[in-house]
């Protein structure tokens, strides 16, 4: 976090003073035609103006009006394995960095790695999704943007972190499961199909499709970049 | 978060310039003795140097140098049951919130209600701490201070949150078991006691007090008020 330094001040303080003395002194020589006066009123300026300024502008520090409260939310991106979670999140996030706002990307996998040892049952899951969604809620209650790229397959732990959040925006990446299973990035489906892994969505465990998101995308459709692109489009409404 | 509204600039402008005209317009009059001078300088200077400062008071906003950077920390507090963690801990996060810092109080007891269904296990009060751990440190990383008071009995949990955490701050509330028992606020040790619970710090589990903490304090010498105080006096050296 950001403290505004008195340094800080008095460097504005002084910036500012060198631009408004030229421009009193100009003034008074031009009305006056005196070069004298204006170089008394100039100087006597400098000094009792750069008080006042410093004093003006930490009594602004302390004042809250005019700062503009933007309330935190949780995008909650869920998806099929292979729909583009992940990348599209991770452009939503410094999208969002790149406005100053605070924004933090949580993610299926990296939050597996951090989350200890979590397994692939259903009740596994669920408990796995519901201890993310108490992070995001804590995150997003301490100010902080929060963007989720989970797989998420079961409506009832998506409604229970709905239930912490403040301010959450679902948006359902229902790119096709065929287009998904073609690029299968990390060979998951193929691994599934064999039997290799078990309870991946879309193959042996039922992907409920949320019934009412804000937004419905589709990479197949638009791509990853304009994908991304709706989805910060559809943020700034809540900005 | 907050941002700077340009109509917070433009009030901004406004005050000041109500000040600085009054200084400029003074002056004049009293070096040159004409009261018209001084208007047509001082009406002259209210249109040009409100217009200056708008621009210099936006430019500013955009430069980051001058606001002190302070970095986020976590204060872990750990002792038995009844040593005081929670209030202390209470204490500083207001502390830290009078100083405009933005704090967060993770605490033992309403963590347990919010992630969900944690036994006292020795596996699942480390696992518990664990993802305690994660959640304080997503928090610090995304710059909010955090205040921890948890039982945290075993040595190898507090020293995984710490390797998790950036800046991490270990505070023993050494307050003497007899001192903690006596007062039994929940009679959690009565019921050890009895047998009724089971796996209780200091009672059936041992509690592994911390080696080489960073301050060591205890509410049966100092009550809760001056612990906290300390503890808060401490931090100042991080901020």
């Amino acid at each position: 976090m950001y403290k505004e330094t008195s340094v800080r001040s008095v460097m504005k303080t002084i910036s500012w003073r060198f631009l408004a003395t030229l421009t009193t002194f100009s003034l008074v020589w031009i009305f006056t035609g005196k070069i004298d006066t204006a170089l008394t009123v100039g100087g006597l300026e400098v000094i009792i103006k750069m008080i006042i300024y410093f004093f003006h502008e930490r009594g602004w520090n302390r004042i809250k009006w005019g700062r503009k409260h933007i309330e935190p939310f949780v995008v909650w991106i869920t998806g099929l394995s292979g729909s583009g979670k992940t990348e599209v999140a991770r452009i939503v996030t410094e999208k969002l960095r790149e406005m100053k706002i605070n924004a933090d990307h949580l993610d299926g996998e990296t939050i597996r790695d951090i989350f200890p040892r979590t397994g692939f049952s259903r009740d596994e899951v669920t408990r796995h999704i519901e201890r993310v969604g108490l992070l995001a809620s804590r995150l997003e209650k301490n100010g902080v943007f929060v963007v989720a790229s989970f797989i998420s397959p079961f409506s009832e732990s998506r409604e229970f972190v709905r239930s912490l959040c403040n301010n959450f925006i679902e948006i359902h990446l229902a790119t096709p499961m065929e287009y998904c299973e073609k690029l299968d990035h990390n060979n998951l489906y193929s691994r599934a199909r064999a039997g290799e892994i078990r309870n991946l969505a879309g193959v042996d465990v039922e992907y409920e499709a949320p019934e009412d998101p804000d937004l419905i995308l589709d990479i197949s459709r638009d791509g990853i970049e304009q994908t991304a692109r709706k989805v910060n489009f559809y943020l700034k409404k809540f900005m």
